[in-house]
């Protein structure tokens, strides 16, 4: 075997094959992969087509030292992984103790009978070892056949991503000695990748060679990665990090897993600061950001989603002269809001967005996209006027990330008004 | 050849090995292939090896009666879809002078002069049919070899779209006589997978095998579809459908995309009632699906997110008394939330929700999991407990999806109790 373990993927799945479903759960797998220094070869998709299926495996543990499947592993007879699988390592399929524990645990927990579609998850390959599964029903396990070791994970997003350190683990031990290629990444907000990858073009023409760079655009949050092959390239990668930080400065969150709305709840709780909001375009969603914090209770005392004028006026108090005089989507109309939003909750600290989300509402003076942000205490408040035509959800999506991020600032102290997703003015001395 | 050709897919490009990008340009021709009843077998994503994209191809066009291969069409060094392909069929790479034409014209309207990495994009197979780029400067292409039809189209999502209308007239003409399977699409919410295989298994034992079954598991709707091969099926598929309605009853929201919310909003609005909520537990996130349907403010003038107990007393009018002695998450509580909400908002008909999250905060009587929902108008106020102890974003998502469900079968006028995530009880005439 070469330094580097060949390793494929398959998934199965006629939802993968017909276009119903994107199919994330690879690129998950692989960016997993990659922070331990494994690349995947080669990944094939099939439907749940049993002798298909079959044929494949047959072929992919050939040509392989370790095979991940990815779904059929549901209680369903479409889900026909561990069958399959078993035919072609020429095992029994049997009824495997722990995972039948699992199954009882899992149902009893929800107050569930465990019937026949559930107890199918645990006939499994007899031999199999676990992959245990800390949310879903189904179990994952692995099977060693023709010197491939063959590792079976559920198609289920969330199941697969709370697998997947078990499924590292295993790798690590079957494949201890391989290069490690050292991933850091970064998560940054309002600032897009062509922006970013045009400012460090323009600013970095020496950037070193040995020092990988890539992006991954999500919403809300750009990633960037800075990659090396050897720790002893770590001086070239802090270069280049300082770098990026003086481009890019407070649009910066933090490294790793880095989240706006964890971040603003971290500041808060620090400075012992409450948090509000009062979201018209929005509709609850920065509120929902905050809430999906374990332990966001600490400093969010709650917030208020007024989507009439009418509610604007009875439950925040912005005066009827405002609305009937400049209108719902106005500074004047958000400065009243998150006044009234920090009466009302007692917090110390609000934000407040209206805006148009479309696709319909849109006029001249205030097309779709138009959105504006005001946040800040009761001494002082700021505003800021958005212009994003973008798709509603998206919209609405990255609002409410940029009324989160008015908040970080202001927790940070930053006094610079932010450059939010276009070219950023590059600090002088760049 | 038999009915249906068999289609096969190659993906080529490091970013989808690596994780970096997720492939959503499969769906998009899988989608664009289901309308023309043609369905690809399997698909092979590899990543830029000309060595490995050689072999690969060489062996698909052994297995296919058409392969479409998406990706390397590009300017740059690591693009070898022209190259490769022309290698494995034989055929010598030349200009082509009508890409060439295209690239200059492509060029021209951008006021770029043509260069040597554009330049190559007009070099193909000798004999190669173009495929109409009408949006970039890769053109796609058509070879044959071995009785296999190769179709070649650009990685780039918007490209490969507007290419997709040449690609399915292509594979028209090659494929005129092929099956149509017909797919039918029915929403559900409140019924877990395994529990509607098992209805199905227990209470269906000739179900037709000339009717596919299968089911798709989201968070929150389980998608359950029917599949026929031909349109002469359709009396078997239509008892089928009666059949899953006898079982599944108000669990169904609709066919095709049917959404939770927006099946509430569309009843509301069709009843000239307005709606709110008020919410504990899922911080916003009923507010915020109701929102995200356009038009949902016909409806929906506000919504109340109290986090803490002083604001469900401030805002929603929670008795001090209540909060005291049973706490937040509790009937009385939840109750009283409904009522307040309904006065504060001047809205004829809400809902309440107040639970524990998780993971912290839970208790022997109160375990994490727990939550308690009211709904209902100022004349009537029903009130629901669940169990649902599950990751904390995905219980609150279910929760506020369970709630969004309350007010439609309120709206929908069903009396009898919902039975969420466990076995239903089967009608007794089944």
């Amino acid at each position: 075997m070469t330094d580097a373990p060949r390793i494929q993927l398959l998934l199965t799945g006629d939802e993968l094959m017909s276009g119903d479903t994107v199919d994330s759960n690879s690129a998950l797998i692989a960016r997993e992969l990659a922070s331990q220094g494994l690349r995947p070869l080669r990944r094939v998709t099939l439907g749940d087509d049993a002798l298909a299926l079959q044929a494949e495996i047959a072929t992919l543990c050939d040509n392989a030292d370790a095979l991940i499947i990815n779904g059929g592993l549901g209680p369903t007879v479409d889900d026909l992984t561990a069958e399959v699988l078993a035919r072609v390592a020429g095992l029994r399929l049997v009824e495997h103790p722990q995972a039948l524990d699992h199954l009882e645990h899992w149902c009893a927990r929800r107050g569930l009978t465990l019937n026949a579609a559930n107890r199918k998850q645990a006939l499994l390959p007899e031999g199999c070892e676990l992959l245990p599964n800390p949310i879903g029903s189904a179990v994952g396990f692995t099977v060693e056949h023709n010197n491939c070791l063959v590792l079976c994970t559920p198609g289920v997003p969330g199941e697969l991503r709370a697998m997947l350190p078990h499924l590292i683990e295993r790798l690590g031990e079957r494949f201890p000695h391989r290069s490690q290629s050292d991933v850091l990444r970064l998560q940054t907000f309002g600032v897009g990748e062509s922006t970013a990858q045009q400012m460090i073009s323009d600013h970095c023409p020496d950037w070193p060679d040995s020092v990988g760079l890539s992006f991954r655009a999500g919403a809300p949050q750009l990633e960037i990665k800075l990659v090396i092959d050897d720790p002893a390239l770590e001086p070239q990668r802090q270069a280049c990090l300082d770098t990026l930080q003086h481009l890019l400065g407070a649009h910066i969150l933090g490294r790793d897993d880095a989240r706006l709305a964890e971040r603003v709840i971290d500041l808060a709780r620090d400075q012992g600061i409450t948090l509000t909001s009062a979201e018209s375009c929005t509709g609850g969603l920065i509120a929902q950001m905050l809430t999906q914090i374990p332990g966001s209770s600490d400093v969010f005392p709650g917030a208020f989603v007024t989507y009439s004028n009418a509610l604007k006026h009875s439950v925040l108090g912005v005066t009827t002269d405002t609305l009937d005089s400049v209108g719902a989507v106005s500074e004047e109309t958000v400065r009243q809001m998150v006044q009234g939003a920090l009466k009302a909750s007692g917090a110390t600290l609000g934000v407040a967005v209206s805006g148009v989300a479309g696709p319909g509402g849109g006029s001249d003076s205030k097309p779709v996209g138009t959105v504006w942000l005001a946040w800040g205490d009761l001494q002082r408040i700021d505003t800021l006027c958005l212009h994003w035509p973008l798709e509603r959800t998206l919209f609405q999506t990255m609002v409410a990330a940029a009324a989160l991020d008015c908040l970080r600032r202001r927790l940070l102290g930053i006094e610079e008004s932010a450059h939010y997703l276009r070219q950023r003015r590059v600090p002088k001395d760049a």
